[in-house]
């Protein structure tokens, strides 16, 4: 798909991207989608997984037919190339995520230990709880005891001496049975890394069945162990989520004020740039250079985290980050890591826009780089926000162009949230869910991708499914989607089928519910915890399924196998680069079935997805004795 | 290069390779040379490291020229491209060694808790005297609380607390210094992996600099952790090499005996199965089956382990591997992993051969698996050496053909032993620099690749240095080609300068010494830190450098990349999958030379190679006021 071919208005379902679509084409700014159409006609090899290039004695081109090039030089076949190449994909997610956490986890131990006066730890009934969760002693101690206590026990998580998670205690007994028998129980989150990538190494493992079930374990120490670390320390230092409201898409961007953009995933960052930008001294520059303040959207997971803790209006998702900039309007766009387009910095550089990184592991050539540590975040903070009020005098107002009006949204829907609405327990939902008011739970989570028309699918299969009393739990780029499609307010309930438009109308609720960011997929593996303790099953029992209709990102892959790992049946909009190797891609469309309770399925189509989706809670509903 | 067109006489300069490819000729079976032919063309994206398939918005090429495709879809341009590729590539070989690493100190760890019997602190002495090196308490204590106190300091280098690695400490101040200001002092070994595969992934490291320093900083945590970790402590398990007698090529297996073959790299199996092929009763039933013994024989770095403290011989390097089992008087090929190719149980099956792999990480489709652990490992060595005599009924004496006849060769030269030698401490060998009868030291370390002639890289290389005075070490598979030309002999000196031939004449000591397999690259570093401290100067000092002539694999990349980082000049054979970034080929062959004290050279001629190497031993030599 590309401009040319099929007209700026299927590039996106939305307005606020066609207006911006139209104004880079105008600025002569180049898109991802200018890229996507030069890069057309694709690498068969590579797109199939069948492409190695991991020694010097190739690269190497596995032909899947045929009687020649059967396999490399190496003598691997097509089955195991792309085993190799999807083994280190999904450690590449997982690192990611893992790597998140373990940032996050350095700033809650340099709090624990007093190094930083820049960071706190606000929600200290979390901590305790969590703490005590995980067997520590904690009535009586002192917080910063308790929190030495839990830096301790999940750096031991990161660590080789580990050989089981600690959050594992949350997952019910049979999956943990069943992991264990299969041999893919998480142990060392970066030990499980490490050895995917030693595996995948010329002549380790060969086995293109052994090296998918490492990455089961792998894409598992991500989801209950790196990914679940982020969000419950970030909600220990950030505030647990609770309920809120706020506005999403560009319009949120102010023609009046200091435009401050923050984006890609980690809060530690953002968080400080929030504290920042309410100091006195920094208002009252913002005032002298002629703005009515300081107006701080958020882009995708860095955007979600600070949505869902703090009620920051969120400009947009994955596609809409160079289209923001587009605008003309942004003073200054602070990045930490993760799906940072890197063409950001040159589209920046056709405005005024200040680009700053901050991350000494994630640096962009042409930006300007201001190191953030836990030590100095709030300093540096106020540098950035200084940089931004400088460049708001050299806005050009001819340039600036913010397409449309934000639409509301309701945010903040954690667990603990969920369950505090629902009184304490989740045996309401659980009734919901026997008595068919609530069918089913799905969460729709992930990225965008040009391939796709953006938020095409997102929004239709939410849709569907809400139609059909399915309560749909949303993070990442996938919320800015339900938020501008007007599924993340109590309104939205019209769209939804009797049942659970009723359950919304008596709780108060969207029909669509923002659990987070990517990080945060670790919650709904929780829910699903809860639900089969709750009811006495396994994980793979419940009426719940998962989708990613829009991703693009190894994060995502690693999110959808520990998803299908944790027996939750999980829809994809496009296939990994697996195509090449019938094991690997029966494997995930049907063989995991087996073995781990769930499987994949491939749908571009939202509207087919839906019936794939409403089969299998329907199918898992009658296995528990419920109507279908 | 394939048969057809240069004739079987130019694939390798040994008789033994030549009579084997004529017999796989014979006998149809396929070689790494022929699926070399058949992949020949091979992509120049990929081979450039311009292809990208880390996302599903591609995958995509970059072109380095012209106005089409200089971008990915996300944004990234070539030099990203390709530092993106680089960075894994490395990380996935310092992820190997450094899980190899992991997995002795598993064993050792079980030893010093008396969770086995099977393994035992072979090296007492050199476990207190790393203990007290690395400042744990060592007089009076018992030797298994020293041993725990050990395994945790290890353990502790793999965790994400690690600031710095314990072995950092043999580090010259200079240098340690230098990578502080450059911010690449390794820090957990895992850590290091899993950041690299972090920064890797779509938008977060967008530098390709910044990338290619963390590369350096992985590699540093591969050559002072992992891989020295492994190496020391299979010294303390399994015994501090010493100057052996053994032999060299395929006339090693023996027509009369039952032939087993130890393949892969780490000397945990290996050793249990030396071990358990001296049991009387294992004995008795191959004597029963009408054998007059069992012969074991190394491949690769776990032959290069055996031989080196066991004295067991070598059959052959990387590319003799297939050509082992053509001989078809293989009984068994029992593997551990790394650089086994997939090939080889296709072609074990072509004869009588058992091919028994042993570790969960490493299965291979067709083989046997026998998982060996340390605490089941001299069991589960009995019943692999039961396979190998059952086998040795089965074998078909018309299809074995042992060509030609062992090479004497001397192996067992760890530090400690060359220390001795040298009278217990270095002088000796700083006089003998300091006067020119050794002009400096060179480590020739690393693989075969079918691209190059087999070992004709390798053997002119250390002849033309030895001629020029220069002291060669050898690791890995450069070791079988040393042997095989009569290099690892006192006798071998007659093909070296007068001085270096005088000073090995005094010492009894071949011109090349053999100080193990790859992971014992880490020997050559300590020495050469050992060196450096003796002499008050920087690594980057010493007229030294090294050369991976015919290297392959990712492991040679991180080798090559810690050698460069520690300031050894370092000459490879041929290129990595970086000429598509002018940035990153700069910054390798000029670029890091300002930074780090040395750069890379790449040149595929021996003689050529030879004389740059001279050339920069030379420039050393003057710089430290001695002659050239």
């Amino acid at each position: 798909m590309t401009k040319e071919q099929q007209g700026l208005e299927n590039l996106s379902i939305w307005n606020d991207a066609a207006s911006m679509l139209a104004k880079a084409k105008k600025d002569g700014v180049e898109t991802v989608w200018d890229r996507l159409h030069e890069q057309r006609n694709e690498c068969a090899f590579c797109a199939q997984g069948l492409s190695c290039s991991k020694c010097v004695m190739g690269p190497c081109r596995i032909n899947m037919k045929g009687d020649k090039r059967q396999h490399g030089v190496c003598g691997a076949d097509a089955d195991l190339t792309v085993a190799r190449n999807f083994g280190r994909f999904v450690a590449a997610g997982a690192a990611s995520h893992s790597d998140h956490g373990r940032d996050v986890l350095d700033t809650f131990a340099a709090v624990a230990e007093g190094k930083t006066k820049d960071f706190q730890i606000r929600d200290e009934a979390k901590l305790r709880r969590i703490a005590s969760e995980l067997g520590l002693a904690s009535d009586g101690q002192p917080i910063d005891a308790i929190a030495r206590a839990l830096a301790d026990k999940f750096y031991q998580d990161y660590s080789s001496r580990s050989e089981e998670l600690s959050f594992l205690s949350r997952v019910p007994e049979k999956r943990r049975t069943r992991w264990a028998e299969l041999g893919v129980t998480p142990r060392g989150i970066d030990r499980e890394v490490v050895e995917m990538m030693h595996r995948t190494h010329m002549g380790v493992d060969c086995d293109a069945t052994n090296i998918c079930l490492h990455a089961v374990r792998t894409a598992l120490a991500d989801g209950w162990g790196g990914s679940m670390i982020a969000t419950e320390l970030s909600d220990i230092l950030f505030g647990t989520p609770r309920p809120t409201a706020s506005k999403v898409n560009l319009g949120v961007l102010r023609k009046d004020m200091v435009n401050v953009l923050v984006h890609g995933h980690s809060p530690v960052v953002s968080e400080t740039i929030l504290a920042a930008a309410k100091d006195q001294d920094i208002l009252a520059e913002a005032a002298k250079a002629g703005a009515s303040g300081i107006n701080i959207a958020g882009l995708c997971c860095t955007g979600n985290e600070v949505l869902m803790r703090q009620g920051i209006p969120l400009a947009g998702n994955h596609l809409m980050t160079e289209l923001a900039l587009i605008t003309g309007a942004v003073e200054l766009m602070v990045v930490d890591y993760q799906c940072i387009m890197p063409s950001l910095v040159r589209i920046a550089a056709c405005y005024h826009t200040r680009f700053v990184s901050t991350q000494d592991k994630a640096k962009f050539p042409g930006a300007t780089h201001v190191p953030f540590t836990p030590e100095n975040a709030r300093d540096k903070a106020r540098e950035v926000l200084r940089m931004a009020i400088e460049a708001y005098t050299k806005r050009k107002p001819e340039r600036v162009e913010i397409p449309g009006q934000p639409v509301d949204i309701m945010t903040g829907f954690s667990n603990e949230a969920v369950l505090e609405a629902l009184g304490g327990t989740p045996q309401p939902l659980i009734d919901a869910i026997k008595v068919g008011s609530v069918r089913g739970v799905v969460g729709i989570v992930g990225c965008n991708n040009p391939k796709l028309t953006h938020d095409y699918c997102h929004t239709n299969l939410a849709k569907e499914l809400i139609k059909r009393d399915i309560l749909v739990v949303v993070t990442g780029c996938a919320t800015v989607a339900m938020g501008k499609a007007g599924l993340l307010t109590p309104a939205g309930a019209e769209q939804a089928g009797q049942g659970l438009a009723s359950v919304c109308k008596a709780l108060g609720i969207p029909p669509v519910l923002h659990v987070g960011s990517c990080v945060d997929n670790a919650r709904i593996l929780h829910l699903c915890a809860i639900l089969a303790n709750a009811l006495g099953v396994d994980m793979s029992d419940l009426p719940v399924a998962a989708s990613a209709p829009e991703w693009y990102s190894e994060k995502a892959a690693a999110i959808g196998l520990y998803a299908v790992s944790c027996g939750i049946y999980t829809h994809l909009g496009l296939p990994p680069h697996i195509t090449g190797s019938k094991t690997v891609t029966n494997l995930a469309l049907n063989g995991l079935e087996d073995v781990i309770g769930a499987s994949f399925a491939v749908e571009p189509d939202p509207f087919k997805a839906a019936e794939l989706i409403d089969k299998r809670i329907s199918t898992k509903r009658t296995a528990l004795g419920l109507t279908p």
